[in-house]
């Protein structure tokens, strides 16, 4: 199988971090360079010690990041940066012939307005948004395939679509009402030095923030409402809980079939599972759980997969659906590799288990 | 004032351990026994070394529980023993004259049939189940203050009705359709020596559990049904967080009153500001949040304070209200206290700030 | 009792924090002014949420820090500032009458050459290092509560004082060859937006730092030097651990008298044993752990206390001395506070139990 | 390279867990067997959830251990079990023709007197200890791929062999007065039922324990002694630090040579790191850190390198060395695997990285 050359801008944050642990350790995939501007001119193994056994990463070194000169040297460029910032180098190397996997919400949205109404500040590249596609595997394969701009989705977009979209397309749910509450790791913050991120504020502490609009929505709503056929609007609470990595959300979601005992949810229940066979039987990456099992973000740390668990109550009519994922691989690094595989045509799951 | 003589049945688990500390420094309470099967003979220095400083920690023993002869030593008895248990001490300890503050879920439902649903054996005492008052003083301080036997909530009742109820008095919130979705510290399962309990089970791990019919949903509608002059099913999702103590609950209500933009939302929210007011601004132990701040476990362990703030969110036409508690103070044994200084007719924050 | 005004220089830190604490509810102190160049114009219940319940948190606010003003308003000021930083307000608010107690290093030394040697710049004030007093009360009683400017002991030295100087002072052990190992939790780091203190990068890691020559070990050395009479070089190896508060400190320390079986260490165990008991038996926050006991940070955090036990090892002719503090209570403000009680004339214990 | 087949016995602890993580991603190695009394009859993918997007957990079953049917299954035997049981399965095993890789202390000592002085109990097969080899491939590789009993390193052992053999070997440092300090998570106590292990027990606490005499000391001393070619008597003082996983030894040397500033420092840390660089330069699973780094945890937890740095100290001629490892994987699984690989002649780091 061919090599492609892969290069990461941004690469000292903690995506950048698991991106190149993934690529370091890719069959398929050389990665050829990493930038980041505070590091610049150290190698991998000085940012990141843990990596210092693989051979490589004593002689690769952080360099400043430049379009021009990345574009000569990969084949495949991911983005790990801020909003606003990624769409300057997307522009310049999907122009030089490069394929880009940004894993930020640059090019996440079909509209431009939108992404201003929640991003604030104009977009920086409307006329890509047609090209950009979502990087979701398990929803959009055949387009990621074909794609050279890949909008690699966000952690807890990743969380709450992976299990609410077979059940709106097979009309199993309402569109309507739909709450999403999701706990995050403090990863999901990035490596950023802010006060509010510190252990001492973190450790002992569980708390929501960004209610009742918080930025992913945005992607989220869309998506949604694309498997829906109609606009969906969703509530949204993040929260933010003492663990290095994993989201767990919680949905509630209202079923378009009415039931009220054992028997109606046994019937109901059926129907829910199947569609979820049918979605997820053989999806690499998604875990349906069985028996009494229910989602734990230990068991997902570490690994591209998402767990999804489900239980109808009779007493009130709902359908609880819970998922767990690690925010940093299948909510944002390990995507944007199982996107890399499927445009190279290597095998959806190399260098991911 | 005089000084009571208080005693406390099942003193070694968190919730015993926090009224230990709690008697212990109470100036008008005199802790005179301490029981505990496992515990009985030694000295509460060398079961709780934290409290090793406390002049009394090494003089007072744990003792084999015995009703007769608590009822001699004590004026009040607190009962920090699992459902079932507990009734059995209750029993012969309010027969002999004390007045029990029971910290379990035996006398906190009005319907021994209910309780025999949720907790899948008969009701041990149900002759007692009317003498009994549901231990929350924000709503029962008047019944409290006359009561012989206190049925203290449990913690996550706590965490939802104190923010729940003034609502459903006032007709702001409909009761149909309520979700509490809530985060505990692992103080919630008890010192029980179990496997999913243990450090490397519980940290870096967030999971839900009890889903969809955790047992102290009977104790939290048969209250909101009490509150909203209604019968009241709710969706309940509880979830394990690593931390040492804390519940952080956030709800979901639906407003009687349609809104769906800011115009809207502001004249709402001022009924329910309003509300808030009324309810609380002079309780000492609930903290309504102002401005931009949402509750945080952070800010209230070690302390009896609920903290509350709210959100309406015009875009779902959804009321989100946030609390957070020390499961094991506000939710435990503070509560407990703050009855015991209500039933003596002391000052209600005495030993508690 | 006369109360007396206090102030509190640099109040936002971790050290800060607890100071307010302390202080807001001292029953003989009233504390007038928080100053905090960031936070001015803020209330402390805005800054700090978990001291809104505190009638005078909505009423106290920080404001810039101004040495003239703040001795107008107040009779003891405390300095919770960085070195170098400190000294600059100790100066004029001495002048001006205060009684200074200094949280920072800038008045722990006697000698202004070795604080060069250690800080890396000039002593600012070199004048006063006479006339200050090392604030370790157990040790400095008696000239603590004539002093005018306190320098209140550093977190590691606190934890090694108190276990390593009466066994000095009795010629327990000989002043060549002591190792301190010690654990902190993050909080010694301070409040700082630094990535190194990130939650992500402290939590499940274990690391050590400073090695082999911390800032500590100056006025640890000096002090330890005054106890055995001859200049006194250690071994100090500080540690980061991924808890909020707590230092765990082990030492290895040479009995001067040679033992090598069980009844060897049981005689000399009987002179350590009484040393410490005339040492600190009646010392309210010092404990000394009986029995099979070991020091635990979790039974000493939020308190003033710090636990000591030892063991004498038969194989290796060695005295194990381990202690237990919170770092920032005994190891920083509660240590302060004690202080200012025994300048004040109060019981050394009032607001610290 | 021919396939050999491999079973664990004891299979549901923590160093099971990972044998189980390694074996089943080994591509050498075909797990055929997983023993463990309480979950006989449950799949891989039920006891440990995590590993069950891997085709082989749904169809591999804990079955009751049997040595006889394990003998006839199995080339090779891991056994999982605490001291004392282990031996029990060993001989029967051996007899049969099996290698057996034993993770327990049952067979790291040399002489069974001094095993009942450790462990309390008679050695349950002495006559086999002569046939055990040490696991620790740095030291014992050619021992290692001729034997059938291996006697795989506890994880505190590992931690302070790897640092301190080579520096004895070479003569740099003195036999006598060596100290190791470590600190350990807590996935060391094991998967064990006991209230001492509990999250909130653990959580936000630092600890000392089995001071000072713990088990480790038997197989540290007798490895250090061989290597040093003199009896060895170390200090050592194990502590509990709230991480799951990982190690850091300190360790407290004296050298041979003296020294007393930079100019002696630097001519003695040249031999020094000339002794390191010939014992590990070209070892895949050792780490020497070069420049200002120190070993921290979090860089080796999930991998099977041992990270070590040093520093002189001209202040007390004392040489401080420092290492962390994974407990259960370089302390345990990881490492039983590297002399599985020597012993079936693949190449040592396969399946480890």
């Amino acid at each position: 199988m061919k090599i492609k050359k892969v290069a990461i801008v941004g690469a000292s944050g903690y995506s950048g971090e698991v991106l190149v642990q993934l690529l370091l350790n890719h069959p398929h995939a050389e990665l050829v360079a990493v930038t980041s501007r505070q590091n610049a001119g150290q190698t991998l193994a000085q940012v990141f010690p843990k990596f210092a056994s693989h051979p490589k990463s004593k002689m690769l070194r952080f360099v400043e990041p430049n379009a021009e000169v990345l574009a000569k040297q990969a084949d495949v460029v991911f983005l790990a940066l801020p909003h606003g910032v990624a769409a300057e180098y997307a522009v310049p190397l999907i122009a030089a012939g490069c394929v880009v996997i940004d894993l930020s919400a640059d090019f996440r949205l079909k509209s431009a307005d939108i992404y201003k109404e929640f991003y604030a500040h104009d977009h920086p590249a409307p006329e890509l948004l047609k090209k950009a596609v979502y990087g979701l595997p398990e929803i959009y394969r055949d387009e990621i395939k074909k794609s050279l701009l890949i909008a690699s989705p966000g952690c807890y977009p990743t969380s709450i679509l992976l299990p609410v979209i077979p059940l709106l397309k097979a009309g199993l749910i309402k569109p309507a009402g739909i709450i999403a509450d999701s706990l995050s790791g403090v990863s999901g913050a990035g490596r950023k030095a802010e006060i509010d991120y510190l252990f001492c504020e973190c450790n002992e502490s569980v708390r929501p923030y960004g209610v009742p609009k918080h930025r992913h929505l945005s992607e989220i709503e869309e998506q949604l409402s694309l498997a829906a056929g109609t606009p969906v609007v969703i509530q949204f609470t993040p929260h933010l809980i003492p663990v290095n990595r994993g989201i767990l959300t919680t949905l509630y979601l209202a079923p378009s079939e009415h039931f009220s005992d054992a028997a109606g949810a046994t019937k109901l229940g059926e129907k829910i599972s199947a569609t979820y066979q049918t979605a997820y039987a053989n999806e690499p990456f998604v875990r349906l759980l069985e028996g009494n099992a229910l989602p734990d973000t230990k068991n997902v740390v570490g690994t591209n997969v998402c767990e999804i668990a489900w239980r109808l109550d009779p007493r009130t009519g709902r359908l609880i659906v819970m998922s767990a994922e690690d925010n940093i691989v299948k909510g944002a690094s390990g995507q944007a590799v199982q996107s890399l595989n499927l445009i190279c045509g290597w095998p959806e799951t190399v260098g991911l288990v």
